[in-house]
């Protein structure tokens, strides 16, 4: 089994311990009846707790204090620059719906990007004690991790390798533009060819998809915060990930997420076909 | 706080008991390779897992050990016949789809009627080790534990009392009729007037509807298993739980969960008048 270098498991073993620490913030809100702020104001509904902003304060100041010069991007305060190549990428409670609806879907997201590419990702469950890291490497690598640090459990995507055999998941259905001809008609075209298709759970999907419970994830309208720090869980366990277009991730948008190439192949060729 | 009688409580700590076993029957199959049968054969995806029927082997035996004169209801296996007034309800994994796709959603559902009635009712979860609790009597009482027996933690649905300031839960789309003016418009209408709408969660969503979490929960197609044991849950935390013609559930079929009579009529004039 492949372990990480030294200075890997440094990096690993500090993301992990501040999402843990993160993630005991997280909990004192979970469950609890809590200021819901409405950041996008006026009819939308964009809730955004307290813990929110508490465990991204709490992760930015852990990553300042040890790398001062690594630069930072977080969902909910202003970029930090950096002086070195690294930056850290923060999604402090991806699944804020999970979270105030006390479902246990919702992760705290962490990764750290060398030269704008993803070396590693981190999604951390408090409530469950789960722990998902992938790591970008030559030869890449998976973990999943229950109640402690652990590099025995490899996360292995499906060898589901066609849609009639696939497990879908998808988080919501308003997601996607649907005009005619639009998403979730194309959407709708995958589902209807995969086995099971089912919504919910947020960034727990891309998890699930790595340990090769479930084999296709397909979503759109995500932010750059929200999928960086999946990225190399996904990738590292054998999965692959582009945008709807094909196209490598830059930042946030459509994402096709599958148990290996064959598969991410048949979804796309239906997402793009004429309808 | 009220507290069961002694009766009540050997009978609840009876099913408590049965019900942590049973749990760690289905965790040697979470998420582990399995035979997923095809219960509905065909084309249909009605997914069994091996788990499905050893857990519901378990609790009949420990029932019919300890009480060899109740009747027994169950998903996998025929009725058991009883000379007394008491009958069991078992759905031995509920949310089999959430089961085979990883997600700690399912859970174990025990229910006991009295005379046709329901008195009380269990739901397990074995992964994150949470237990509801519904008792039906003169004073209803509910609660939540978590890794161990513990009547310190009551449940209680939440105090929303309009649909504009409600959370609304689903476990699938397809559940329900797509016909003009069928189920799914009806259901659309109330979840266009909800806060939030969510899919995922079976069974769990009528627990968090009783913690307080959620504030609606609207499905379609039920069996009398599926729903029997959750009853209690809600009703005994103070929610209000009819079908969507407003009459008490008889077995399975329609169901409005709301957490409140307020809110529970607020969804019914919307199910039921004309689109």
């Amino acid at each position: 089994m492949k372990l990480p270098t030294d200075q890997q498991q440094d990096l690993l073993r500090f993301a992990y311990d501040t999402a843990i620490e993160a993630g005991e913030i997280a909990l004192r809100f979970f469950r609890k009846p809590t200021g819901v702020m409405n950041k996008a104001g006026g009819d939308a509904f964009d809730p955004v707790t307290e813990a929110d902003r508490e465990v991204e304060r709490h992760l930015r100041a852990a990553i300042t204090q040890r790398f001062s010069d690594h630069a930072i991007v977080g969902e909910e305060f202003a970029n930090t620059h950096g002086k070195s190549d690294f930056t850290w990428v923060i999604d402090p409670i991806d699944g804020t719906r999970a979270f105030i609806s006390g479902v246990p879907a919702w992760g705290i997201l962490l990764g750290l990007c060398w030269q704008g590419r993803p070396m590693f990702g981190l999604m951390h469950q408090p409530y469950t004690g789960e722990t998902f890291i992938g790591l970008q490497d030559k030869e890449p690598a998976a973990w999943f991790m229950r109640n402690q640090f652990d590099l025995q459990n490899p996360l292995l995507a499906s060898t589901v390798k066609t849609l009639d055999d696939a497990v879908l998941y998808s988080t919501h259905p308003d997601l996607f533009d649907s005009s005619p001809a639009g998403e979730f008609e194309r959407f709708r075209r995958v589902a209807d060819a995969c086995k099971l298709l089912r919504y919910g759970g947020d960034c727990y999907s891309y998890c699930l998809l790595a340990m090769g419970q479930i084999d296709l994830v397909i979503e759109s309208g995500l932010q750059s915060y929200d999928i960086l720090p999946l990225l190399p869980i996904v990738e590292a366990a054998g999965g692959f990930v582009t945008d709807w277009q094909g196209q490598p991730l830059s930042g946030g948008g459509s994402v096709v997420a599958a148990a290996g190439p064959e598969l991410h192949a048949q979804a796309l060729e239906l997402l793009q076909g004429p309808l």
